[in-house]
């Protein structure tokens, strides 16, 4: 493994780049390679057993490019594949669960944090596990929001019908004396205003994948792989969908402050 | 290796207890096993290779007591020794260098950063490194205070005197426009009051033992070795010191919020 080599980024669609987002802010020296699956997307709806298929469809597709390190950085997908996928592979595998989780716990005062996913996330009981398992005394309001995904994916989440979903689904949340709610969903950043806009702005939002930078950070620096300046490579950041590249270049530009993103479509063996 | 093993912390002294003290209220689930070398303190002026030949000796030391992670929460010894322990040993094993440069580059606005150490971390460069790897722009100015540990360890870092050699010693740090310090001994936490009064309320102290603790608590969920809080095992906390326990015990119990802290002495086969 060498230290020049690209960190790999997987997601059902656009929602990861939330996280490469991040990548880039606090990450600058380091290549991105990021691939995601929007033709099948959402993942939310969908049995674990085909997540976990699909997910390792996107993580061979990465692995021949030679990645140092895979993000998954999808809740849906870590929820169900991180486990296997982790202890499969030879270069370190992160999910956007535990450091979530990590995150919301240390920001709770009142000890009551909610949680919205995708209903593959909220199924899983995943967030609600790792929260429990670092702070007992947590109780843990979870809601399933299975219309955000499709919003963002067709690239609406600025639109006024966004935010009449948005204020909608959220509605059984309020009032149930949260300090804290877990954007457990990487496409739900791109909804964080309208998010912050309904819960109020006393409510501390946690972004999942941008937690998980700091994760990214702290491994590439204990395994020894990370990216230094003085190395003189200029990072690459490469995108691939399985949709339509228009609609994804649409959401990265708008999204992401690079100038110019163009996507690669690829195939990922049908279904 | 277990998740109810406990997390082993080494220093030249009393240094430690300030990521300790991090670690327990971050980590209120672990267990921890502490071991100053207070005899032998401080490590700052001593030549590199005994200072590794100390940091061998403690963490043979906590070995046998069967820890399942190494923080070297010294930034002396982890300037020198991390590397080669890190190499040696099969537990995961941290110092407190990389998180805190890590905290400092995100810190910063201006890339004008401070770092403040012993002799011999200073003199080894280890933080200039890192900060530069990370992020090239940076201007990094030095400055090793070697009166500050021996303050600490004698139990002074409230009197006048203390003050005063503070004030006198980070003199060469005025007007040189940093807007970031990296407190880089794990002993200058307990002078921070002073520090901070002395640079100025604008100045962002970076402590590097505290910015520790989140790596630790990354790397025990990456490893899959954190204690889960449904495990019902009541956390430990056991303190060695190779000095005077007496001084010990009112350091630590002035520093953490522990009840009747009882260190108990060892030798670690003298010099």
């Amino acid at each position: 493994m060498t230290h020049t080599q690209p960190i790999g980024f997987i997601d059902s669609g656009v929602g990861g780049l939330t996280v490469v987002k991040e990548a880039i802010k606090q990450l600058p020296n380091e290549s991105i390679l990021y691939l995601g699956d929007t033709a099948r997307c959402p993942y939310g709806p969908r049995p674990a057993e085909q997540v976990i298929d699909y997910t390792w469809q996107m993580t061979r597709f990465l692995l021949e490019k030679n990645i140092k390190m895979l993000v998954i950085a999808c809740n849906t997908a870590t929820a169900v594949a991180l486990d296997e996928i982790k202890a499969a592979l030879s270069i370190p595998v992160i999910g956007v669960i535990l450091p979530g989780s990590r995150a919301a716990v240390k920001a709770t005062s009142n000890h009551r944090i909610g949680v919205i996913g995708t209903a593959g996330t909220i199924k899983s009981h995943s967030y609600e596990r790792a929260l429990k398992a670092k702070s007992p005394q947590t109780t843990v309001i979870s809601l399933a929001c299975p219309k955000f995904v499709p919003i963002v994916e067709s690239n609406q989440y600025h639109s006024s019908v966004a935010k009449k979903i948005v204020s909608e689904t959220l509605r059984p949340l309020k009032n149930k004396k949260l300090d804290t709610v877990i954007l457990g969903c990487t496409h739900y950043p791109l909804l964080k205003h309208m998010i912050q806009n309904e819960l109020g702005s006393t409510i501390r939002l946690i972004d999942s994948g941008a937690e998980t930078v700091g994760e990214v950070s702290t491994l590439l620096d204990y395994f020894d792989i990370a990216q230094q300046s003085d190395q003189d490579v200029i990072p690459t950041h490469e995108f691939y969908t399985t949709g339509s590249p228009k609609i994804f270049d649409e959401i990265a530009n708008d999204w992401l402050d690079l100038p110019n993103i163009s996507s690669n479509h690829i195939d990922l063996g049908g279904k």
